[in-house]
């Protein structure tokens, strides 16, 4: 029987490594992307293009007005994306942005009969988000258990995250093994619309560390003007 | 200190009688609302005359792409609406759709730094749907306290069930006792643009059997034609 699995993608590193690993792991792939007001467009093509070389059997991007609830500088123009590391949750998290993504990952997870949803979540080199922690995806597994009339009949839908005991640079290091091309990912808080990263925000510094400490060239396109090595 | 609740409006009878139970208790309330390719408008338009009526600081609509992830009566055109009743959980069930609308009410009652989310989902008189059955709500409850940085802060979000062991005749008494005009909400699942309903799908026969238990006059507009005492 075909393995089914809703991968959630976002065009970024986490999510790319995540689309190779569960095609080495033999799933026919459901690829999940949002719009959802963020920024830039430009992850959504990264998505797109991503989905495509990993061969997925569908690419879904559901829209949805998160950006009508406001509360982040992902969604809000009025709030700008911080440079550098900050203390505590930065004013990049957006409220309740990955159980939102969960919620709709499981409403097509039960469509499609599916037995995994893979989410790209890390719990060390991460940003803080209370919503990428282990507790809250064992949470999620609870509540997906009772949510959903498939789960009821005995058809359990679990959430993989194969990243989420790694570092950046093991990601990093396993993405390029399985062959990902991170040229092509963009993880960028503020990429421009060629999907050219800024450099200096906290996903950028996270990224180009994860190179760094694997020792492995940083493919990511950046700015005119950044220098890697500075 | 002013209580915040956000409460979901969908635009029918349980929804309203959440909006006059809120208010009573004194919440300052935030009424949500979704357009995610439902079969008609006719609910949002009662939504909105509801949430005017009940004088609520806001009311936010919100676009959820359900539809492109379909599996239901209520969401894909080419799958019909049962009439009368039906064994097992019945094909308008929406996978996942409290899951989705609660995670949004969650961003936004952590956006607000409100106390409550009040949803009208029931238990007894209901349609056999997963996502309303009290092991659900707890699982959606425990999440909620792991999922939002207010939580973790000290400011946890509760989801409030103020209809959860009512039966559709004691939520009708208790509406009416609290001045809900029930003519002006929609519960049909294929109410027609002046949200007139038909009288024969399992959500019009709950609610036509709540008020006939109450006792209390049915004041539901029906499609011309329709006979309620037939």
């Amino acid at each position: 029987m075909v393995k089914k699995a809703v991968i959630l993608v976002s065009g970024g590193l986490d999510s790319a490594t995540c689309l190779a690993i569960a095609a080495e792991q033999g799933f026919e792939m459901y690829a999940l992307s949002f719009e959802y007001g963020q920024r830039h467009q430009a992850e959504l093509v990264a998505a797109k293009n991503m989905a495509k070389l990993f061969n997925v059997k569908e690419h879904k991007t559901v829209h949805i007005g998160l950006d009508g609830i406001g509360g982040s500088a992902l969604t809000d123009p009025g709030i700008a994306v911080p440079e550098g590391g900050t203390e505590g949750v930065p004013v990049t998290y957006v409220p309740a942005r990955n159980t939102v993504f969960l919620s709709l990952a499981l409403g097509w997870a039960e469509v499609l009969h599916a037995s995994s949803i893979v989410i790209g979540v890390n719990a060390v080199d991460y940003s803080g988000y209370p919503d990428c922690r282990p507790e809250f995806i064992s949470a999620f597994q609870s509540l997906a258990q009772l949510a959903t009339q498939v789960a009821i009949q005995g058809e359990p839908i679990n959430i993989d995250t194969p990243l989420i005991d790694l570092t950046k640079a093991q990601i990093v290091e396993r993405g390029v093994a399985l062959g990902v091309d991170y040229s092509q990912t963009v993880s960028c808080y503020q990429a421009d619309d060629k999907g050219r990263a800024c450099g200096c925000c906290d996903s950028c510094l996270l990224r180009k560390k994860g190179f760094d400490d694997a020792g492995i060239p940083d493919p990511t396109r950046y700015v005119p003007g950044f220098t890697k090595n500075r």
